[in-house]
Protein backbone atom coordinates (compact mmCIF):
# COMPACT_ATOMS: atom_id res chain seq x y z
CA UNK A 1 0.00 0.00 0.00
CA UNK A 2 2.90 2.38 0.67
CA UNK A 3 5.56 3.68 -1.89
CA UNK A 4 8.48 5.02 -0.38
CA UNK A 5 9.44 8.25 -2.06
CA UNK A 6 13.24 7.96 -1.48
CA UNK A 7 15.14 10.65 -3.47
CA UNK A 8 14.12 14.81 -2.03
CA UNK A 9 13.22 15.48 -5.20
CA UNK A 10 10.81 12.91 -6.12
CA UNK A 11 7.46 14.38 -7.16
CA UNK A 12 5.38 15.13 -5.56
CA UNK A 13 6.36 14.02 -2.02
CA UNK A 14 8.90 17.40 -2.43
CA UNK A 15 6.49 19.76 -3.99
CA UNK A 16 3.60 18.71 -0.94
CA UNK A 17 6.56 18.86 1.40
CA UNK A 18 7.76 22.10 0.33
CA UNK A 19 4.34 23.83 0.27
CA UNK A 20 3.50 23.58 3.77
CA UNK A 21 3.40 26.34 5.99
CA UNK A 22 4.39 23.99 8.64
CA UNK A 23 7.75 23.80 6.98
CA UNK A 24 8.24 26.92 5.90
CA UNK A 25 11.81 28.69 6.68
CA UNK A 26 12.85 25.34 6.81
CA UNK A 27 16.83 25.04 5.11
CA UNK A 28 17.19 22.77 2.15
CA UNK A 29 18.91 20.32 4.04
CA UNK A 30 16.12 19.87 7.08
CA UNK A 31 13.59 20.06 4.07
CA UNK A 32 15.73 16.80 2.15
CA UNK A 33 15.33 15.37 5.92
CA UNK A 34 11.61 15.72 5.82
CA UNK A 35 11.05 14.41 2.12
CA UNK A 36 13.48 11.42 2.27
CA UNK A 37 11.51 10.08 4.98
CA UNK A 38 8.12 10.88 3.44
CA UNK A 39 5.95 7.88 2.13
CA UNK A 40 3.37 8.31 -0.59
CA UNK A 41 0.13 5.92 0.74
CA UNK A 42 -3.18 5.19 -0.95
CA UNK A 43 -6.04 4.90 1.22
CA UNK A 44 -9.31 3.43 -0.15
CA UNK A 45 -12.72 4.87 1.20
CA UNK A 46 -13.23 3.42 4.61
CA UNK A 47 -10.01 2.39 5.68
CA UNK A 48 -9.01 3.77 8.77
CA UNK A 49 -5.14 5.18 9.24
CA UNK A 50 -5.08 4.85 12.89
CA UNK A 51 -7.29 4.66 15.96
CA UNK A 52 -7.86 6.63 19.18
CA UNK A 53 -4.77 6.16 21.17
CA UNK A 54 -2.86 4.28 18.94
CA UNK A 55 0.71 4.28 18.99
CA UNK A 56 1.52 7.48 16.95
CA UNK A 57 4.36 6.32 14.33
CA UNK A 58 3.34 8.95 12.07
CA UNK A 59 1.46 11.91 11.27
CA UNK A 60 -0.15 13.06 7.44
CA UNK A 61 -0.38 15.46 5.19
CA UNK A 62 -3.60 14.75 2.69
CA UNK A 63 -2.81 15.24 -0.53
CA UNK A 64 -6.37 14.48 -2.33
CA UNK A 65 -9.13 13.41 -0.69
CA UNK A 66 -11.51 13.46 2.50
CA UNK A 67 -10.83 12.24 6.32
CA UNK A 68 -13.06 12.45 9.20
CA UNK A 69 -11.36 12.56 12.71
CA UNK A 70 -13.55 11.18 15.27
CA UNK A 71 -13.37 10.02 19.05
CA UNK A 72 -15.69 6.69 19.69
CA UNK A 73 -17.43 6.85 22.66
CA UNK A 74 -17.82 4.34 25.52
CA UNK A 75 -20.65 3.44 24.06
CA UNK A 76 -19.49 3.06 20.69
CA UNK A 77 -20.74 6.01 18.60
CA UNK A 78 -18.83 8.55 17.13
CA UNK A 79 -18.64 12.32 17.99
CA UNK A 80 -16.53 13.90 15.04
CA UNK A 81 -14.07 16.22 15.21
CA UNK A 82 -12.97 17.16 11.85
CA UNK A 83 -12.99 16.67 8.53
CA UNK A 84 -10.22 17.58 6.44
CA UNK A 85 -8.91 17.46 2.61
CA UNK A 86 -6.40 18.58 0.61
CA UNK A 87 -3.36 20.35 2.27
CA UNK A 88 -4.69 19.65 5.90
CA UNK A 89 -2.23 17.98 8.47
CA UNK A 90 -3.33 15.46 11.10
CA UNK A 91 -1.96 13.42 13.99
CA UNK A 92 1.37 15.81 14.57
CA UNK A 93 -0.34 17.04 17.92
CA UNK A 94 0.45 13.41 19.13
CA UNK A 95 4.18 14.21 19.47
CA UNK A 96 2.35 16.49 22.62
CA UNK A 97 0.22 13.39 23.35
CA UNK A 98 2.00 11.23 25.12
CA UNK A 99 3.25 9.79 21.43
CA UNK A 100 -0.84 8.93 21.55
CA UNK A 101 -3.14 9.74 18.65
CA UNK A 102 -6.11 11.45 20.27
CA UNK A 103 -8.36 11.02 17.83
CA UNK A 104 -9.27 7.88 14.81
CA UNK A 105 -8.94 8.56 11.51
CA UNK A 106 -10.15 7.16 8.26
CA UNK A 107 -10.29 8.02 4.85
CA UNK A 108 -13.95 9.04 4.04
CA UNK A 109 -13.38 9.07 0.06
CA UNK A 110 -10.45 7.31 -1.81
CA UNK A 111 -7.78 9.72 -0.48
CA UNK A 112 -3.58 9.70 -1.21
CA UNK A 113 -1.70 11.42 1.66
CA UNK A 114 1.76 11.63 2.38
CA UNK A 115 2.89 10.27 5.67
CA UNK A 116 6.05 11.28 7.95
CA UNK A 117 7.55 9.41 10.98
CA UNK A 118 6.17 11.61 14.14
CA UNK A 119 9.49 10.83 15.88
CA UNK A 120 11.70 12.70 13.01
CA UNK A 121 9.23 15.71 14.15
CA UNK A 122 9.54 15.53 17.02
CA UNK A 123 13.36 15.66 17.06
CA UNK A 124 13.16 18.15 14.38
CA UNK A 125 11.10 20.26 16.91
CA UNK A 126 13.88 20.13 19.43
CA UNK A 127 16.80 21.19 17.13
CA UNK A 128 14.97 23.81 14.67
CA UNK A 129 13.11 26.62 16.79
CA UNK A 130 12.02 27.52 13.73
CA UNK A 131 9.85 24.68 13.12
CA UNK A 132 8.81 25.26 16.75
CA UNK A 133 7.41 28.39 15.85
CA UNK A 134 5.36 27.06 12.68
CA UNK A 135 4.23 24.72 14.74
CA UNK A 136 2.81 27.28 17.50
CA UNK A 137 1.57 29.43 14.91
CA UNK A 138 -0.55 26.69 12.95
CA UNK A 139 -2.25 25.65 16.63
CA UNK A 140 -2.78 29.16 17.47
CA UNK A 141 -4.58 29.30 14.12
CA UNK A 142 -6.49 26.51 14.98
CA UNK A 143 -7.32 28.16 17.72
CA UNK A 144 -8.49 31.50 16.35
CA UNK A 145 -11.23 29.00 14.01
CA UNK A 146 -12.56 27.30 17.02
CA UNK A 147 -13.60 30.95 18.88
CA UNK A 148 -15.31 32.31 15.42
CA UNK A 149 -17.01 29.22 14.89
CA UNK A 150 -18.26 29.83 19.15
CA UNK A 151 -18.73 33.12 17.83
CA UNK A 152 -20.77 31.81 14.46
CA UNK A 153 -23.30 30.19 16.89
CA UNK A 154 -24.29 33.08 17.99
CA UNK A 155 -24.38 35.15 14.85
CA UNK A 156 -24.86 33.17 12.08
CA UNK A 157 -27.63 30.97 10.58
CA UNK A 158 -27.25 27.12 9.73
CA UNK A 159 -27.18 27.97 5.86
CA UNK A 160 -24.54 30.82 6.72
CA UNK A 161 -22.36 28.27 8.86
CA UNK A 162 -22.41 26.00 5.65
CA UNK A 163 -21.26 28.67 3.47
CA UNK A 164 -18.56 29.51 5.88
CA UNK A 165 -17.65 25.29 6.01
CA UNK A 166 -17.34 26.25 2.13
CA UNK A 167 -15.86 29.80 1.74
CA UNK A 168 -13.03 27.73 4.09
CA UNK A 169 -12.68 25.32 1.20
CA UNK A 170 -11.60 27.96 -1.90
CA UNK A 171 -8.47 29.71 -2.23
CA UNK A 172 -8.35 33.27 -1.83
CA UNK A 173 -6.89 33.91 -5.23
CA UNK A 174 -9.13 31.03 -6.70
CA UNK A 175 -10.87 33.04 -9.53
CA UNK A 176 -14.76 32.16 -9.95
CA UNK A 177 -16.14 29.92 -11.07
CA UNK A 178 -15.07 27.95 -8.39
CA UNK A 179 -15.29 24.35 -8.17
CA UNK A 180 -15.07 22.32 -4.80
CA UNK A 181 -15.34 18.35 -4.24
CA UNK A 182 -16.86 17.36 -0.75
CA UNK A 183 -17.60 13.69 0.72
CA UNK A 184 -20.14 11.67 -0.99
CA UNK A 185 -21.89 11.37 2.37
CA UNK A 186 -22.63 15.19 3.66
CA UNK A 187 -24.03 13.82 6.83
CA UNK A 188 -20.13 14.44 8.31
CA UNK A 189 -20.28 17.87 7.28
CA UNK A 190 -23.37 18.25 9.16
CA UNK A 191 -21.43 16.64 12.30
CA UNK A 192 -18.66 18.47 12.07
CA UNK A 193 -21.10 21.90 12.11
CA UNK A 194 -22.84 20.12 15.08
CA UNK A 195 -26.32 20.17 13.05
CA UNK A 196 -28.66 16.91 12.99
CA UNK A 197 -29.26 15.85 9.90
CA UNK A 198 -32.02 17.31 8.97
CA UNK A 199 -30.99 20.89 10.13
CA UNK A 200 -28.43 20.30 7.13
CA UNK A 201 -30.41 19.63 3.96
CA UNK A 202 -32.61 22.78 5.33
CA UNK A 203 -30.12 24.75 5.74
CA UNK A 204 -28.39 23.61 2.46
CA UNK A 205 -31.17 24.39 0.19
CA UNK A 206 -32.11 27.84 1.42
CA UNK A 207 -28.09 28.29 0.99
CA UNK A 208 -28.51 27.20 -2.95
CA UNK A 209 -31.52 29.33 -3.13
CA UNK A 210 -29.88 32.13 -1.45
CA UNK A 211 -26.28 32.32 -3.09
CA UNK A 212 -27.18 30.17 -6.67
CA UNK A 213 -24.50 27.64 -5.65
CA UNK A 214 -25.12 24.28 -7.43
CA UNK A 215 -24.52 20.78 -6.00
CA UNK A 216 -24.08 17.72 -8.13
CA UNK A 217 -23.06 14.39 -6.22
CA UNK A 218 -19.93 15.41 -4.21
CA UNK A 219 -19.13 18.49 -6.35
CA UNK A 220 -19.92 22.24 -5.80
CA UNK A 221 -19.86 25.35 -8.41
CA UNK A 222 -19.82 28.55 -7.05
CA UNK A 223 -20.47 30.84 -9.73
CA UNK A 224 -20.57 33.90 -7.87
CA UNK A 225 -18.23 33.96 -5.44
CA UNK A 226 -19.03 37.40 -3.79
CA UNK A 227 -22.43 36.46 -3.66
CA UNK A 228 -21.48 33.25 -1.23
CA UNK A 229 -19.24 36.00 0.80
CA UNK A 230 -21.92 38.83 0.84
CA UNK A 231 -24.57 36.42 1.94
CA UNK A 232 -21.92 33.82 4.56
CA UNK A 233 -19.72 36.53 6.19
CA UNK A 234 -22.23 39.82 6.61
CA UNK A 235 -22.38 38.86 10.56
CA UNK A 236 -18.61 37.83 10.78
CA UNK A 237 -16.49 40.07 12.43
CA UNK A 238 -13.80 38.95 10.27
CA UNK A 239 -13.96 39.43 6.21
CA UNK A 240 -13.38 36.98 3.68
CA UNK A 241 -10.85 35.20 2.74
CA UNK A 242 -10.07 34.37 6.76
CA UNK A 243 -6.62 34.67 8.51
CA UNK A 244 -7.22 31.52 10.57
CA UNK A 245 -6.65 29.19 7.18
CA UNK A 246 -3.57 27.11 7.10
CA UNK B 1 -3.85 50.27 39.29
CA UNK B 2 -0.52 48.39 38.31
CA UNK B 3 2.36 47.71 41.13
CA UNK B 4 5.74 47.21 39.62
CA UNK B 5 7.77 44.16 41.36
CA UNK B 6 11.26 44.81 40.31
CA UNK B 7 13.18 42.06 42.36
CA UNK B 8 13.17 38.30 41.34
CA UNK B 9 12.46 37.02 44.33
CA UNK B 10 9.49 39.44 45.25
CA UNK B 11 6.31 36.91 46.21
CA UNK B 12 4.04 36.63 44.61
CA UNK B 13 4.84 37.17 41.19
CA UNK B 14 8.16 34.85 41.45
CA UNK B 15 5.98 32.19 43.16
CA UNK B 16 3.44 32.38 40.81
CA UNK B 17 5.75 32.03 37.79
CA UNK B 18 7.62 29.56 39.11
CA UNK B 19 5.13 27.25 39.43
CA UNK B 20 3.22 27.99 36.02
CA UNK B 21 3.78 25.16 33.61
CA UNK B 22 4.97 27.71 30.34
CA UNK B 23 8.17 28.00 32.40
CA UNK B 24 9.24 24.61 33.19
CA UNK B 25 12.81 23.63 32.33
CA UNK B 26 13.96 27.26 32.01
CA UNK B 27 16.78 28.61 34.01
CA UNK B 28 17.03 30.96 36.84
CA UNK B 29 18.32 33.20 34.37
CA UNK B 30 15.31 33.21 31.86
CA UNK B 31 13.09 33.05 35.38
CA UNK B 32 14.76 35.94 36.76
CA UNK B 33 13.98 37.96 33.35
CA UNK B 34 10.25 37.10 33.29
CA UNK B 35 10.04 38.17 37.30
CA UNK B 36 11.43 41.66 36.65
CA UNK B 37 9.24 42.00 34.15
CA UNK B 38 6.24 41.14 36.02
CA UNK B 39 3.47 43.47 37.23
CA UNK B 40 0.80 42.77 39.99
CA UNK B 41 -2.45 44.37 39.09
CA UNK B 42 -5.70 44.57 40.48
CA UNK B 43 -9.21 44.61 38.65
CA UNK B 44 -12.32 45.43 39.96
CA UNK B 45 -15.71 43.03 38.96
CA UNK B 46 -16.68 44.54 35.99
CA UNK B 47 -13.46 45.93 34.49
CA UNK B 48 -11.97 45.77 30.90
CA UNK B 49 -8.52 44.14 31.00
CA UNK B 50 -8.49 44.56 27.20
CA UNK B 51 -10.71 44.86 23.83
CA UNK B 52 -10.79 42.62 20.75
CA UNK B 53 -8.10 43.61 18.40
CA UNK B 54 -6.04 45.71 20.80
CA UNK B 55 -2.74 45.67 20.24
CA UNK B 56 -1.06 43.15 22.80
CA UNK B 57 1.30 44.75 25.01
CA UNK B 58 0.98 42.34 27.81
CA UNK B 59 -0.49 38.68 28.62
CA UNK B 60 -1.60 37.75 31.77
CA UNK B 61 -1.56 34.93 34.60
CA UNK B 62 -4.84 34.79 37.05
CA UNK B 63 -3.50 35.06 40.89
CA UNK B 64 -7.02 35.24 42.07
CA UNK B 65 -9.89 35.56 40.87
CA UNK B 66 -12.49 35.18 37.28
CA UNK B 67 -12.21 36.20 34.35
CA UNK B 68 -14.33 36.48 30.88
CA UNK B 69 -12.98 35.90 27.30
CA UNK B 70 -15.38 37.09 24.63
CA UNK B 71 -15.80 38.24 21.35
CA UNK B 72 -18.55 40.91 20.62
CA UNK B 73 -20.21 40.35 17.12
CA UNK B 74 -20.87 42.97 14.70
CA UNK B 75 -24.41 43.14 16.16
CA UNK B 76 -22.81 44.16 19.53
CA UNK B 77 -23.93 40.74 21.78
CA UNK B 78 -21.27 38.70 23.42
CA UNK B 79 -19.79 35.30 22.20
CA UNK B 80 -17.97 33.81 25.71
CA UNK B 81 -15.02 31.88 24.71
CA UNK B 82 -13.77 30.92 27.99
CA UNK B 83 -14.20 31.82 32.09
CA UNK B 84 -10.75 31.57 33.36
CA UNK B 85 -9.79 31.30 37.04
CA UNK B 86 -6.34 31.04 39.31
CA UNK B 87 -3.50 29.74 37.12
CA UNK B 88 -5.03 29.89 34.16
CA UNK B 89 -3.13 32.21 31.22
CA UNK B 90 -4.56 34.59 28.59
CA UNK B 91 -3.83 36.90 26.15
CA UNK B 92 -0.58 34.68 25.50
CA UNK B 93 -1.40 33.51 21.59
CA UNK B 94 -1.38 37.10 20.32
CA UNK B 95 2.30 36.73 19.58
CA UNK B 96 0.79 34.52 16.69
CA UNK B 97 -1.93 36.58 15.64
CA UNK B 98 -0.13 40.33 14.86
CA UNK B 99 0.55 40.86 18.51
CA UNK B 100 -3.94 41.76 18.97
CA UNK B 101 -6.16 40.08 20.87
CA UNK B 102 -8.05 37.07 19.49
CA UNK B 103 -11.14 37.95 22.54
CA UNK B 104 -11.81 41.08 24.74
CA UNK B 105 -11.04 40.23 28.77
CA UNK B 106 -12.73 41.39 31.46
CA UNK B 107 -12.83 40.73 35.10
CA UNK B 108 -16.18 39.10 36.05
CA UNK B 109 -15.17 39.28 40.06
CA UNK B 110 -12.13 41.05 41.76
CA UNK B 111 -9.66 39.98 40.34
CA UNK B 112 -5.24 39.98 41.21
CA UNK B 113 -3.31 39.31 38.05
CA UNK B 114 0.10 39.77 37.22
CA UNK B 115 1.03 40.89 33.81
CA UNK B 116 4.03 40.40 31.19
CA UNK B 117 4.85 41.71 28.26
CA UNK B 118 4.08 39.98 25.10
CA UNK B 119 7.13 41.54 23.74
CA UNK B 120 9.64 39.64 25.95
CA UNK B 121 7.54 36.30 25.61
CA UNK B 122 8.08 36.60 21.92
CA UNK B 123 11.86 37.28 22.04
CA UNK B 124 12.02 34.36 24.64
CA UNK B 125 10.14 31.84 22.53
CA UNK B 126 12.27 32.20 19.86
CA UNK B 127 15.40 32.50 21.65
CA UNK B 128 14.68 29.75 24.27
CA UNK B 129 13.51 26.42 22.32
CA UNK B 130 12.15 24.89 25.74
CA UNK B 131 10.42 27.59 26.32
CA UNK B 132 8.16 27.07 22.87
CA UNK B 133 8.33 23.24 23.62
CA UNK B 134 6.27 24.36 26.87
CA UNK B 135 4.10 26.21 24.65
CA UNK B 136 2.94 23.81 22.41
CA UNK B 137 2.29 21.44 25.04
CA UNK B 138 0.36 23.85 26.67
CA UNK B 139 -1.80 24.54 23.12
CA UNK B 140 -1.86 20.91 22.53
CA UNK B 141 -3.78 20.46 25.83
CA UNK B 142 -6.09 22.96 25.09
CA UNK B 143 -6.96 20.97 21.89
CA UNK B 144 -7.05 17.78 23.66
CA UNK B 145 -9.47 19.51 26.29
CA UNK B 146 -11.88 20.72 23.01
CA UNK B 147 -11.94 17.54 21.12
CA UNK B 148 -13.28 15.86 24.55
CA UNK B 149 -16.01 18.47 25.01
CA UNK B 150 -17.07 17.69 22.03
CA UNK B 151 -17.38 14.16 22.57
CA UNK B 152 -18.81 15.16 25.74
CA UNK B 153 -21.86 16.77 23.61
CA UNK B 154 -22.39 13.66 22.36
CA UNK B 155 -22.53 11.28 25.73
CA UNK B 156 -22.83 13.63 29.16
CA UNK B 157 -25.93 15.10 29.93
CA UNK B 158 -25.72 18.95 30.76
CA UNK B 159 -25.78 18.00 34.47
CA UNK B 160 -22.50 15.63 34.07
CA UNK B 161 -21.23 18.52 31.95
CA UNK B 162 -21.66 21.03 34.71
CA UNK B 163 -19.62 18.33 36.76
CA UNK B 164 -16.94 17.98 34.52
CA UNK B 165 -16.51 21.80 34.82
CA UNK B 166 -16.54 22.27 38.15
CA UNK B 167 -13.71 18.52 38.38
CA UNK B 168 -11.33 20.46 36.45
CA UNK B 169 -10.86 23.25 38.76
CA UNK B 170 -10.10 20.70 41.57
CA UNK B 171 -6.51 19.97 42.30
CA UNK B 172 -6.28 16.02 41.47
CA UNK B 173 -3.85 15.74 45.16
CA UNK B 174 -6.92 17.74 46.94
CA UNK B 175 -8.61 15.81 49.71
CA UNK B 176 -12.29 16.18 50.16
CA UNK B 177 -14.39 18.03 51.39
CA UNK B 178 -13.36 20.48 48.44
CA UNK B 179 -14.56 23.96 48.24
CA UNK B 180 -14.29 25.80 44.93
CA UNK B 181 -15.52 29.85 44.23
CA UNK B 182 -16.84 30.66 40.92
CA UNK B 183 -18.16 33.88 39.93
CA UNK B 184 -21.35 35.11 41.43
CA UNK B 185 -23.32 35.33 37.57
CA UNK B 186 -23.18 31.75 36.93
CA UNK B 187 -24.87 32.48 33.34
CA UNK B 188 -21.56 32.75 32.35
CA UNK B 189 -20.83 29.76 32.96
CA UNK B 190 -23.81 28.75 30.87
CA UNK B 191 -22.59 30.10 28.51
CA UNK B 192 -19.02 28.49 28.10
CA UNK B 193 -20.98 25.41 28.19
CA UNK B 194 -23.13 26.46 25.36
CA UNK B 195 -26.31 25.87 27.35
CA UNK B 196 -29.55 28.10 27.94
CA UNK B 197 -30.17 30.09 31.63
CA UNK B 198 -32.80 28.11 32.39
CA UNK B 199 -30.96 24.54 31.25
CA UNK B 200 -28.19 25.37 33.53
CA UNK B 201 -30.54 25.76 36.53
CA UNK B 202 -32.45 22.83 36.22
CA UNK B 203 -29.39 21.04 35.52
CA UNK B 204 -27.55 22.16 38.48
CA UNK B 205 -30.02 21.49 40.53
CA UNK B 206 -30.13 17.77 39.28
CA UNK B 207 -26.26 17.72 40.00
CA UNK B 208 -26.72 18.63 43.50
CA UNK B 209 -29.45 15.65 44.28
CA UNK B 210 -27.49 13.34 42.29
CA UNK B 211 -23.71 13.82 44.06
CA UNK B 212 -24.47 16.28 47.31
CA UNK B 213 -22.79 18.93 46.13
CA UNK B 214 -23.87 21.87 48.16
CA UNK B 215 -23.55 25.22 46.57
CA UNK B 216 -23.92 28.55 48.82
CA UNK B 217 -24.25 31.79 47.04
CA UNK B 218 -20.67 31.54 44.62
CA UNK B 219 -19.34 29.18 47.02
CA UNK B 220 -19.51 25.00 45.99
CA UNK B 221 -18.77 22.32 48.46
CA UNK B 222 -18.25 19.04 47.66
CA UNK B 223 -18.25 16.71 50.28
CA UNK B 224 -17.94 13.28 48.56
CA UNK B 225 -15.52 14.07 45.71
CA UNK B 226 -15.84 10.29 44.72
CA UNK B 227 -19.63 10.85 44.04
CA UNK B 228 -19.04 13.68 42.04
CA UNK B 229 -16.15 11.68 40.19
CA UNK B 230 -18.66 8.38 39.49
CA UNK B 231 -21.43 10.69 38.24
CA UNK B 232 -19.52 12.88 35.98
CA UNK B 233 -16.86 10.88 34.43
CA UNK B 234 -18.88 7.30 33.69
CA UNK B 235 -19.38 8.13 29.92
CA UNK B 236 -16.29 9.84 29.16
CA UNK B 237 -13.40 7.73 27.49
CA UNK B 238 -10.74 9.89 30.40
CA UNK B 239 -10.88 9.09 33.71
CA UNK B 240 -10.28 12.11 36.58
CA UNK B 241 -8.02 13.55 36.90
CA UNK B 242 -7.88 14.51 33.39
CA UNK B 243 -4.16 14.80 31.77
CA UNK B 244 -5.45 18.31 29.68
CA UNK B 245 -5.44 20.24 32.42
CA UNK B 246 -2.87 23.00 33.14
Amino acid sequence: MATALKHPSSPPAGEVIGALALFDGLDAAAISRLVAAAQLRHAPKGQMLHLQDDPADYFYVIVQGWVKLFRETLEGTEAIIDVLTNGHLFGENAVFENDCYSCAAEAIEDTTLISLPTSLLKSMIESHNQLALNMLSSMSRHRLQQHREIEHLNVQNAPQRIGCFLLRLCKPDQAAPVTLHLPYDKTLIASRLGMKPETFSRALAKLKEQTGIRIVGPTVYIDRLQTLVSYTCNHCSTSFPCDDLG
